[in-house]
């Protein structure tokens, strides 16, 4: 089993870099805080002996070496960018529960065939930059190195100009590693286990996302002197579209959640009816057929507001991802590591996305969970316990090992 | 009869500072840009041999001496601040329009018995700091002055700071002035006066105005992992509040309008549902009544979705005026002069509120308006021909010089 206490420690201690205002932790991709994460991860990991590859995307690998020089590394990981009001342990669980894997090893020096690496990956959250899981994407071929790059954040300023800025950009090629197999523990983010009481979710498939940015145009004008029949009210139509995001997500549900999350109003004055929002869509369902119908239900509902109301309508598809089925085997190195422990556990299908959603395409994957508290997360009172912490990790441990062989 | 291309020259000039991106202005209150606004109409005003008074609220007072010391001013003008993407014309015609009849009377000659006064109001358009017409509403007696320099930006800053930040808080105690009478000229920012092919607007009466900011509060939540039921999404509460909203003003049109012009939502991250949305809506009528009405049925029925929803709701009037009826000797000295250039025109109401609205309850005062293209106004496209401005101005002129006396 691994070190309970160690490992909180160090959840602890990451939670000090980039505090939020309200508990949790503002510790976007790419700011200064995010760096000064990285360079902590960077000394813990070489005080466990590790060595430390960085890639061109940013994505830090941590390797314990194995006993055989041929086989291909397991990787362990998650990421320790957060959101702007995000939880202590949304990713870094999964990180720094890699990092206790390789200390319990050590301390109990135990040697594997395969080496394992501990993974960082850049920018899983895509809140400053959009989409999420962006360098685990591009490891995994989903997207080309030059347009992550060239993402840019709300002040324009570009994903490749930040990774230079703080000095987190690596020599190595993207995706050259090749993987024996990858584990990535997290918190649920949902209720589910905590309601059923289990301590581990062994999560067989990832839904599906769907991202769809919105650009509502009407016509600024004054909101005193301008008719009711004259007004080109973009915020009136964007409120329609909310609805109707609603009523497509409830149709579907329990099978499918949508949301609005991103809301920019132009000019976002008290007294000018908004001329312009600018607002993203996320869809989300295991099934793809539902995702496909939620979209085109999407664009000719919002089509068919604006026309009504003579507003002008956009619509990008700006991130997403087919629902994932995990690798079987991998799986099942989880369930029996949960057994073996003797953890309550349940299969589960991830809600959110994950960096492990997208290694999947490229090598045998898969993740396991712990509950968390209220399903709360995307909030700095993401709250999960010591406990529920260690059990997600030994399962990790376990499962790792016998991937990994002794 | 005044210098229509004078004046046409003039307020080019001053639509250089505090360029917009669309052709328009962003020179909003107490910015840098402001402050050289200010310097430029002071020159002028010195220039045509005016003395600058100015307020501890930094309202500027340009006097044309009168022959008769006794003899309290009439005062015109507006205001030089503009919305972030506003209009060459709103507010800036009423203040260089002044100071063209000031100008006008230099080339005749002309003493008149009562001083004239130029003024430039302070954060007229109230989108910087809320509520609109603040320096004017001071004067009048409206706000203390104590609030009104603690009124805050979007980052905090509050006017009182950045008043003396820019230079131009005077010494002259707010609302000390006397005024025999105010005369504002303004663009209608409507579509009357065009479609009717009216060339002056005579300005009878304002309607009124309601601000409420209302700030919805949800649970910032994964939009991925938390189940349909389980959402308190802040921003669909809006949504539903601003078809509310849309549905209160249809309900009394054309006797009113409603919109919501500043939307902001928390933690704006396209993968956590809005935890907190804060926006404002803008009701007005002619009819206190109506608004009374509009008011009550926002505040019960936004209650009653807020409930329904789950969600917390905070309520605060942060602005408003009742329905103004200016001076009928004001208004008729305007319809008398509009009547002696010839100029077609019609008795209209103010949409939008002025300065002059406020400055109507502490002496005699009136407003004349010419049209604008499409109705237009609050947009960077807003504009007027050179010939409704000068028609304007003459009118002006004929008020003033019939009031000020020869
Ligand atoms: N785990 C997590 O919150 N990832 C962010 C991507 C998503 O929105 O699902
Ligand atoms: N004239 C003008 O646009 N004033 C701003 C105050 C208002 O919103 O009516």
């Amino acid at each position: 089993k691994i070190n309970a206490d160690r490992l909180w420690d160090s959840l602890m201690e990451m939670a000090k870099i980039g505090p939020g205002v309200a508990g949790g932790n503002n510790r976007q991709t790419l700011t200064d805080e995010d760096g000064e994460g990285r360079s902590l991860f960077q000394r813990w990991c070489e005080a466990a002996g590790c060595e430390m590859g960085l890639d061109t995307m940013g994505n830090m690998f941590a390797m314990r070496a194995g006993t055989d020089p041929d086989a291909l590394p397991v990787y362990v990981g998650s990421h320790l960018d957060t959101q702007p009001t995000g939880g202590k342990y949304d990713g870094v669980l999964g990180v720094l529960g890699g990092l206790e894997v390789v200390r319990t090893l050590n301390d109990l020096n135990v040697k594997t065939k395969h080496p394992i690496v501990v993974v960082n990956w850049t920018n899983e959250e895509g809140t400053r930059f959009a989409p999420a899981m962006l360098s685990s994407g591009v490891f995994a071929g989903v997207h080309t190195e030059d347009w992550a790059k060239s993402r840019t954040d709300a002040e324009g300023k570009t994903f490749g100009d930040e990774l230079n800025r703080i000095g987190w950009q690596g020599e190595e090629p993207v995706g050259a590693r090749k993987m024996h197999a990858l584990f990535e523990l997290h918190i649920e983010q949902g209720p589910i286990l905590e309601a059923e009481g289990k301590e581990i979710g062994i999560v067989t498939h990832g839904q599906g996302l769907s991202w769809t940015q919105l650009t509502v145009t009407g016509k600024d004008s004054h909101t005193g002197s301008t008719p009711m029949p004259m007004r080109k009210n973009a915020g009136l139509g964007m409120a329609k579209i909310l609805q109707l995001v609603d009523e497509i997500a409830w149709s579907h549900a329990p099978d499918a959640v949508g949301a609005a999350g991103h809301i920019d109003v132009f000019p976002n004055s008290r007294n000018v009816i908004p001329g312009k929002v600018v607002f993203t869509v996320d869809f989300r369902s295991p099934n793809l057929a539902v995702i496909q119908d939620m979209e085109a239900r999407l664009a000719k509902g919002a089509q068919a507001i604006c026309d009504e109301m003579g507003l002008g309508l956009e619509i990008e598809k700006t991130g997403g991802f087919d629902p994932v089925e995990f690798d079987a085997g991998c799986v099942g190195a989880l369930r029996d590591a949960a057994n073996r422990l003797g953890y309550s556990h349940r299969d589960i299908i991830s809600g959110a996305g994950h960096d492990a959603c997208w290694i999947n395409q490229v090598a045998p994957a898969a993740m396991v969970m712990c509950p968390c508290v209220d399903g709360l997360s995307h909030n700095e009172a993401e709250e999960i316990s010591k406990d529920w912490a260690a059990a997600g990790t030994d399962v990790l441990l376990h499962a790792v090992v016998e991937t990994a062989k002794i």
